[in-house]
């Protein structure tokens, strides 16, 4: 069976992959006058005496919504609402699997920006977070910029804020390998979602030596064609000495060579005219701006791609469940930089041994689960406490051991659950 | 412990009552690669092919919204949207248990018609179908009608389709229990939303000898008086002989009286004038219009309340799992009364021996889960299929044989998974 053909198959067979499930126990009708009428009453009035209590009493302290207008799933482009769904149920099962978190999946109809805000704004009571995923850039940012400070969830935006953490967790073991700090010259080509997201999250890191790219070439101080309010805002706080040109101009000499761009946008000849033992991450997706090994041909000392077909994969799984967690377990309104530059310092520590070769976690690491997500939950926690956005206090110690608690027990839950098999369907019913 | 400690401390302990769980293994990179990317991307360009296979390929083929306002709450009234969360996801879990249905709770924070109408419509691509629940009537009707026009998934308004199937259901049997037929006079009293969707459902049925009363006293054609549209619609289909007058003056020699109304509404003295071996159903919720006890002392030959301390229940929870199961199965696109009709006389059927004591199921008969809502859900799908609106050929069989596999496996899964106990919240954080 072709991997098309098992995915398929797979997908149809129970009819996509989540369900909802109890997590008490509601055998009589005793059971039922606790969790249904009347005895659910006295909880939604101590909900309505105090509104903070819902994080108490209700799933909103560990569901979040992942909203997509289906715009931009995957490499697919605008494929609609319903196509996105499959995506994004995946998603929700990374979250839970990796993060102990409850995603649900809220694909819309809708892919007027207003909208979108009004409707994540509509539904934001019932949850403790909202992922914006796969919505096309920039209107993504604008939509998770508004609502940051709109509602008083978090809004995390993976694309950016995900994708972000992920790089600067491998930049900081990359430049370790190579022996390079922070005054190194990182060129970052795109200026989508994710090069914005990287660029401001390194910059905020402490590394202030950064050009991005777009189509137009280098984005400066002053230029005017093919502009938005975001580059504006790069070209504030990068790019320092004005440099303009392509990318083969200004990638001379660089250190770190950034790509969240195109399949073949970087060429041997760029990679040889960069700096001493260069850092290379080609992490267009599902095909990277060169591959693994023309890269490291070509003279790169590190290499990372979006792959996972070659080591130092940059993948958003090591960063979004664990920040959500510590997010929900601090119960934060607002996202800040620190706790995403925590974040990457917890993902780039806990890699273990790194060498170029390995520069960061993997899923398929033997203790992956019960060390990379635990550790960022509990610095992101610890960062939402120190800078004023947790509604209650934790410590990162109490976080890190609940989150290793919620994904060693569901680890436990599933495998029981998945013993009983869901009914096949519809094939007698079509 | 009072009920309300102990209310309050089982959802304090695992913050809330739902949680969402996979039903596909993911355990080697290889999993991932089937039900997240790379391989995902088939299913999304299948979808995106034919948006029907969206109900083969995903959640939406099983998973509802329960949206509400939080604006009449139980009988709590207007108490906002988190603190209708909690109730919300006691729903979820009624669904699943007794239905074998996803059901995500959404709160939302606008009270604005127009706006709730708008999100709903803007989250549908997610779901397979819509439950509104305890928005304030009559809001709640024009919100669930406009829906139904509006959007291609069935919008069941469970506080007038399924107390309306529950109550006709709990009728038949009466009816039967006291030797009488369709032409018995029935009187309601209350016309709010459940008011209107009783008189309609039963005038659907055939009965055609019903007044519906509201705090002016009997609606009839031309009344001027605190009318709405709905109301005018049963001054046309209700009160052919346009009795006009008080509640004391319409229900001498009636054969029912329905109440829908508040507590107190009903006197000893009212079912002393009512026809022979009367029927009284007084449903007000938490207290009804008069005590079972005392409607039975007055003489009433039937009692049915909303109570679960008292014989003949008449309870939703016996009607909108299984109706909303038939409806998923089919994939309808929108509920007609020929689907309510049948389901109610599924629930009539299913009552086993039928007595004054013993009009309607009750969850606690023994074989309630496996008779009741798999007969419910067979009949609402073939009434689908019979008026043309299933996207699916389903027969009564196939759907009855699924919904007691779908209930079955979910109460060992829920079992098993209950064996690994949520790690225990808060405390320590707070």
């Amino acid at each position: 069976m072709s991997n098309k053909e098992r995915a398929l198959e797979e997908h149809r067979k129970h009819n996509g992959k989540t369900e909802i499930m109890s997590k008490v126990r509601i055998e009589s009708s005793d059971d039922l006058s606790i969790f249904y009428t009347p005895g659910v009453a006295y909880v939604s009035e101590a909900i309505k005496q105090d509104i903070n209590t819902a994080y108490d009493y209700t799933s909103k302290s560990n569901t979040i919504a992942i909203v997509t207008d289906g715009t931009r799933i995957l490499g697919l482009g605008d494929i609609g609402p319903e196509a996105g769904l499959p995506v994004m149920e995946g998603k929700a099962l990374l979250f839970k699997k990796f993060g102990g978190v409850d995603a649900v999946p809220i694909c819309l109809s809708t892919k007027d920006e207003e909208e979108i805000i009004r409707v994540i704004k509509a539904i934001a009571p019932t949850f403790g977070g909202i992922n914006v995923e796969d919505i096309k850039s920039p209107k993504s940012i604008r939509i998770a910029n508004r609502l940051s400070s709109e509602i008083d969830i978090p809004v995390f935006h993976d694309d950016r804020q995900g994708t972000a953490v992920a790089a600067l967790a491998g930049l900081i073991n990359a430049l370790k390998v190579v022996g390079k700090g922070k005054g190194a010259k990182i060129v970052i080509n795109g200026a989508g979602a994710a090069g914005i997201g990287i660029a401001e999250l390194i910059n905020h890191y402490g590394m202030h030596n950064i050009v991005v790219l777009d189509t137009e070439g280098a984005i400066y101080k002053g230029r005017k064609e093919n502009m938005n309010e975001f580059k504006e805002h790069l070209a504030e706080i990068t790019n320092k000495r004005l440099e303009r040109g392509t990318l083969s101009e200004i990638v001379k000499g660089a250190d770190a060579l950034i790509g969240v761009s195109e399949r073949g946008a970087f060429t041997e000849e760029m990679i040889k005219s960069m700096g001493d033992r260069p850092i290379v991450f080609a992490l267009a997706n599902p095909f990277p701006e060169i591959t693994y090994k023309e890269a490291r041909e070509a003279g790169a000392a590190v290499v990372a791609t979006g792959s996972s077909e070659c080591n130092n994969q940059v993948n958003n799984v090591i960063a979004f469940p664990g920040i959500m967690r510590g997010m929900l377990d601090a119960r934060i309104k607002r996202i800040n930089n620190d706790m995403l530059v925590g974040a990457a310092l917890s993902i780039a520590k806990s890699t273990g041994k790194i060498n170029a070769e390995h520069i960061l976690p993997c899923i398929s690491d033997k203790g992956f689960e019960t060390r990379v997500a635990p550790s960022v939950a509990g610095k992101v926690a610890a960062a939402a406490s120190a800078t004023g956005e947790a509604r209650i206090k934790v410590t990162e110690g109490q976080v890190k051991k609940r989150t290793k608690e919620l994904i060693a027990r569901y680890k436990k839950v599933e495998r029981s659950a998945l013993r009983h098999p869901y009914p096949e369907s519809r094939e007698t019913l079509l």
